[in-house]
């Protein structure tokens, strides 16, 4: 259950997640009709709002969903949501459905959409986790639309259960021979001295981590590849990593029980995360956006 | 909006739709995970109740959900439903979710299933519906468990309402050249004198109304295969029919905007559609389940 003292936002009220419920009509509940985001906050601050936003609003144009809110009303809401809950760093979830209708499948009419979010504590992420992680492959039997961040999750759970289950961190999905990415995170691999991950298209989530990474690679000097990375070449890296707006950027050490590369943590994994952690300081200090 | 008289059953109690909330915080609103089923009833009974339990179940078990009641528990529940929404004819909605926990892809720990269940009027199918309908083809950019009937309905709804916005009733799917299901129907086509249906795969939903067709053409001397259906097929048959447990069998006239056969409903269908309301007739007397 909801930490009884968070405070979330629903539909231009703040409340207790505890209060906070939604009609079983809303499409969100019947349909899973609706997109989300997540996004960091380090020290009361947005991280990457901007870019969060606009692959919001890529979603919601996906699904076809008017905006419900401009990008300056998102930042006053989610802002008094961050403060509400104490301020420092958090985790914010925001969800927008297409609304409470009588339940068919074609889209109602005159209907406004449901605005949610609410806030979590975000701690470090955990040193054991830096130290590597296992994933393991598995089929992609996702829809053809991965690049909406859709809320109709439950092929992305299964697929995450079923790497839990086999004692992973992380399922990483293989479609027609190519890695597309994680169960909820994107993958790179080092191949000799590239790094490579695979090219945005309507089969995966295209990651704010993901491109944050691939940005400050290339500002690096890593050289890196956006092209399809083959199941034959992830099993035959020196590196692999997998992505997220929480996790960051982690190593995976095994794969599918084997070990990958060195079975530590490589070297350009330990320069990316430098890389990373550096342009995270900087957001901290108000340097960077 | 709900329609305000009607009474739904939600983890417990009855109540009036308006009044019928769920936590934010359900997996079923954050993630779209939970099946569901819809059964018609008529003159107070439910049809094929059985059946339609026992693909529940299956369904469950495909996203790993203990049943939360057994069938003679889901039977009393229905039928109090209905008794409370007047009785006669009418379309029950059941959905199960696998209940209420903090916001996290893995499956939460001692957690109970949210039980949802609510009904509306059904009224005959439309005679205008029986002179036929028109429909397009469209990729099936699905997941690839669509037997299971889960409530992550989203693909579904986005090419339901890209048929709708075409001027057709359904839209066809194909995957890889031949024919999977409608939008929210299963499909049959007549290829000369045979009757052709796609058979039972992970692409496709098991249809209550798909089987009792195949069993009533069966018994009726109509000759049917299970087998793939091309699109090529599809395109050249003499009759296309879409099947659903509300719409119950409908001739498709149209297909991508060209005639299909005589572009009228054809002499199968009226046979299958005899058939079908022969036995309707005979449940609502009480001499069929």
């Amino acid at each position: 259950m909801a930490e009884t003292n968070e405070i979330v936002y629903l539909n231009g009220d703040f409340l207790a997640a505890t209060e906070a419920k939604v009609s079983v009509l809303d499409r969100g509940f019947v349909f899973g009709d609706g997109v989300y985001e997540v996004i960091p906050v380090y020290g009361g601050r947005l991280f990457r709002l901007d870019q969060h936003l606009d692959r919001l609003d890529q979603s919601l144009e996906g699904i076809r969903v008017a905006p419900p809110l401009d990008h300056k009303q998102w930042r006053g809401l989610l802002e008094e949501l961050i403060q509400r809950n104490g301020g420092g760093d958090q985790s914010v979830y925001l969800q927008v459905t297409r609304g409470v209708a009588n339940r068919d499948h074609a889209f109602p009419a005159n209907v406004s959409p449901t605005v949610f979010a609410m806030s979590s504590p975000l701690g470090e992420v955990p040193e054991e986790l830096r130290r590597g992680v296992s994933a393991v492959t598995m089929e992609d039997i996702r829809w053809k639309l991965c690049h909406i961040k859709a809320i109709a999750l439950l092929p992305n759970i299964l697929l995450r259960q079923q790497a839990i289950d086999q004692g992973a961190a992380e399922g990483i999905m293989i479609r027609d021979g190519f890695v597309t990415e994680g169960a909820a995170t994107n993958v790179f691999a080092v191949l000799g001295a590239i790094l490579v991950t695979p090219p945005k298209s309507n089969l995966l989530l295209p990651g704010i981590t993901r491109d944050l990474i691939v940005e400050l690679c290339r500002e690096g000097g890593i050289e890196l590849e956006e092209r399809p990375l083959s199941e034959e070449e992830l099993r035959g890296a020196d590196e692999v990593w997998i992505s997220s707006s929480t996790k960051e950027i982690l190593p995976v050490t095994r794969l599918d029980g084997a070990p990958v590369g060195s079975g530590e943590p490589g070297p350009v994994w330990r320069r990316a995360i430098a890389l990373y952690q550096t342009y995270k300081q900087e957001f901290r200090r108000g340097n960077r956006d």
